[in-house]
């Protein structure tokens, strides 16, 4: 064994989701400090055409939520998408989390030449192994929703850092 | 085996890079079309104390660069941090991409159990496992700042989607 699909995948989901979960407290206190609606926050994007904080939040929980259960086998769990403030974007993360814990190694042995189908049924329907689903397609995805969520921040003056976002590891 | 460290390193540092290097050169059209020096670009950043654009590419480099040369345990590549222009930051790219493309699947075996040792000599000293330094710490930071080019772009309205960002999976 070099390094499993669950080591390359449950754990990072975990680390970067609570990471997050921190720099959406300091967000909360941070325009609660300014008596800013929190849905002034929420709708903050750095472009017009990007989705706003709310939407990077939901995105990023859906890839950690999706990409491990379709390699796990499970039914992926679906999210309604009404949250209103930060405090149910926690909640919403701190129920994946719970969910990434109840995951074992076992689930995801042999993913890695697992046959997962993006978008089937679509003219733009794509095949992919486990592994690259997880490493080159999920992964990336989920970074850079984690990183947007985290720029829409400091972009608002929110007073957080590298470190914030790395969480521990 | 489950997945190699070869394969969630190099392909994924190569994939991420040759994207980053394409939305390069639609930013440099972007601000050739509107006469604006490319230094502007360069020096346009998200927040007053975060890094400007031509900083995020750098050390997005310097962690693919570093990050799999420790792994395969050959040495770190320095570079300078000279790029005036967007051709010159892609020319980087480029190199690095080479020199992910001469490396080996056999360079990286048995580099999940290797110590790699963060800020050697310093009070922040940290001792990590390769796995870890990789998958917790390595990929977090690479795709943060890849990241956060982008959305140093997308912000300064250069017109590129999630597409781009991807590159080829």
């Amino acid at each position: 064994m070099s390094t499993s699909m669950y080591q390359a995948s449950v754990p990072v989901f975990r680390q970067m989701l609570l990471a997050l979960s921190d720099v959406l407290g300091k967000a909360e206190a941070h325009a609660a400090a300014r008596n800013v609606e929190p849905a002034v926050l929420l709708q903050s994007r750095l472009a017009l055409d990007m989705f706003p904080l709310v939407r990077q939040v939901q995105i990023a929980c859906d890839f950690a939520n999706s990409v491990t259960a379709r390699l796990a086998e499970i039914e992926v769990t679906a999210y309604d998408d009404t949250e209103q403030n930060i405090a149910q974007l926690r909640a919403r993360i701190a129920n994946i989390v719970a969910s990434l814990d109840r995951m074992t190694e076992a689930q995801f042995a042999g993913s890695e030449s697992l046959e997962v189908v993006l978008r089937p049924g679509t003219p733009k329907e794509k095949k992919l192994l486990g592994r690259t689903y997880l490493l080159n397609y999920g992964l990336p995805q989920f970074f850079f929703h984690v990183t947007t969520a985290y720029n829409v921040l400091r972009h608002n003056g929110v007073e957080i850092g590298k470190k914030d976002y790395m969480g521990s590891y």
